[in-house]
């Protein structure tokens, strides 16, 4: 045997025992949230042709897709990203349909990352697109799920994060400076490189208040009184109609009851091509990675043929999985209800009709022979470490319950037992 | 945008809408199934190294599997086949374990057809294996959930057919024959061609109770009866064995009361070298393909290090779902509770504190704003159309419910209404 055969290729991994219980717990939970606001699931596929993912309609460089090839010689790649994906199907599936459609999603996702460094090459995400709605009401829902999904995934100190893609298109459009200019600009406030942006507008002949405001740029966070000073700033219109879609989204989320998780942030400026609207990310401690992210992004459907607003977020599953188990987190419903019934040889067949009383009870329940040499307290160790709450012995016609420590709670015969339970 | 821009791949396919939601319904069911059993689930990477599915440990041709490379030029293959990256992540992690240990799994497999021909090149499977136990219980319990998952699904007419791959091999180890005869006399089996084995034996010098017993070999299927008349056509203690090894399972699944769902099958000789006891196949009308398959490997986890029998099944959930679809089985759950609210702008506000009272009592409530040129008929049309049982309009600070043919069931003020629900 290779000893290779054991591993598996860098940035993916399995996922078995109490972390698979616990990415179970979390989906479920997650898609439980998702089916109370009306969304709708819709699975794609794994892969697709790669001028689905090209840079007009995709937030990841080619260079970090996963590429093969079919049997006609087109390019192939594993999905990099959900959304264009979804955006395809609608202006498939949905192309005459005007009324909001909400739709979810679980799937994997794959980057062949540049520098690994831990970075997870495969990553299963869970979000939800809300199509048709350009409204602030439609921002906020996507906000407020988010929250929502954070608090049923036991997560209690958490926030998120909103900016603006308009704000910053608003200032860009008041300066007369080349794309390159504007892309250094863009770069600077991304790193929030307060002192690279003082040096680099030095150079450049900009009117006193725009000046003073890219200067300002990185500073622009905090809580919902930052708008206001923010539009203090600009007599930019697209920059004050932005802040104003900020409010109103704003005034939505208090509604719900939600404020408390959220702050702004005007120098989040990521992928300025791609949203036109809110931008949002979800974080937490445990994790320096966001756990959720999304946005608006009214031009995509678009590039698909579909003229149609469109909103949606994403969960990064393994992040907010990171996060739980740093944060010790447990979603333990999966475990509750695991029982072992060890049988000896000759009680077989007895074993089979208590298991089916079991089963038919909704009791999960795995079924061991005694075997070689080991002991019943081998078997109740070896249940506990599993995660059972009761370890059922049925020896010679005797059915004996244990607790996971070993403890009897209950010994009589099995016709006995079966009358009483 | 290029046409091409909204198609998939050959073999690939979006699956939404009523199809997306009855293949939840049934994954979920399914589920549920393998956790009463004491499965507990594992998830493998999407891809691994080429050298974890090569022809020792799996079962699908080299050409038949996506190829591409990592940065380190290593072939990465995505998973054709979900049973050999259990077994490897079996001997990684549960080396040194000797109990029996039940792990189940849902994923994607990938398979770059020769011929597509409506084949999917990318199918759902959702199975488990049952590592460390030989016992006939063990093989037994295997086809017992497969019937299970089947009931679970909704199905009711299905039958399981079973075979040994051991007779077989016990037949070949009395004939004095070359592999590539053996091979030649497997194919026959496989494809029921008497005619074809009849010539092909009429060459070789073969005792007549072997030639007998290859000319009647496509013959060997039937009920339980058949193996008592398979055992009187030879004398070989491995063909002797191996029926004896099918009526012990089959005595196992009586127990169950789950017999009438089975039938046997010494003609199914698929992967001889890879099972090694015990084949099975679902089978059911509406599809021409098996809805599921499994068997008895116990030297496939050798190939990684750890010598441990095993068995175990897989339920392939798009072929099942082409039945069910067929046969006009519907599992509907999920479409049960789900509630339009339709607001007027005015009553936005209201709206959300009403969405909140639903969401809280665990109802599936989607929201729209009435907008455009819509009336609220617009409105109860779209929602019938997706599964909604009621629509629930707020207009003016009127409450008014409909039923999905939009006969009005209740209508009063909003106060009303939340004092009462």
């Amino acid at each position: 045997m290779k000893k290779k055969l054991l591993h598996t290729p860098e940035g993916v991994r399995d996922i078995y025992g109490r972390e698979c219980r616990r990415k179970n717990a979390v989906e479920e939970a997650l898609k439980h949230v998702l089916e109370l606001y009306g969304y709708q699931e819709i699975e794609t596929p794994s892969f697709e042709f790669f001028d689905i993912f090209n840079s007009d309609t995709g937030t990841v460089s080619s260079r970090e897709m996963y590429k093969f090839f079919d049997r006609n010689n087109n390019t192939l790649v594993l999905r990099p990203d959900m959304t264009p994906s979804i955006a395809r199907s609608v202006a498939k599936y949905y192309y005459d349909c005007e009324f909001p459609l909400r739709l979810s999603y679980k799937g994997n996702t794959f980057r062949n990352n540049q520098s690994y460094h831990g970075k997870l090459a495969e990553k299963t995400e869970l979000g939800a697109e809300l199509i048709n709605d350009d409204s602030p009401e439609a921002d906020a829902e996507c906000i407020v799920i988010m929250i929502d999904s954070f608090l049923a995934a036991g997560l209690s100190d958490f926030q998120v994060v909103i900016g603006q893609a308009e704000f910053f298109k608003g200032i860009m459009d008041d300066l007369d400076l080349s794309e390159a200019d504007k892309a250094q600009i863009h770069e600077y406030i991304d790193n929030k490189n307060a002192l690279g942006m003082e040096m680099f507008l030095d150079d450049l002949a900009l009117p006193d208040d725009s000046r003073n405001l890219l200067l300002e740029y990185h500073e622009l966070y905090g809580d919902v009184t930052m708008l206001d000073h923010a539009g203090s700033l600009t007599k930019n219109v697209r920059c004050l109609c932005a802040i104003d879609r900020l409010k109103e989204v704003y005034q939505v989320i208090c509604r719900y009851g939600y404020e408390r998780y959220i702050s702004f942030d005007l120098s989040m400026v990521n992928y300025f091509d791609y949203y036109t609207g809110i931008i949002f990310s979800g974080y937490t401690y445990g994790t320096g990675d966001a756990i959720g992210k999304g946005g608006r992004y009214d031009n995509l459907l678009m590039q698909f043929g579909k003229n149609a607003p469109a909103c949606g977020f994403t969960i990064l599953i393994d992040d907010l999985l990171s996060a739980l188990s740093r944060q010790n987190i447990s979603l333990s419903r999966k475990e509750r209800g695991y029982l072992l019934l060890v049988s000896s040889p000759e009680d077989n067949e007895a074993a089979i009709s208590l298991l089916s009383d079991f089963r038919k009870g909704g009791r999960k329940t795995e079924w061991m022979t005694m075997a070689g040499d080991k002991k019943i307290e081998d078997y109740v160790a070896f249940a506990a470490s599993q995660g059972a709450d009761r370890i059922c012995s049925l020896i010679g016609g005797t059915v004996t319950v244990r607790d996971p420590e070993g403890k009897i709670l209950e010994s009589c015969s099995l016709e006995e037992f079966r009358r009483k339970n």
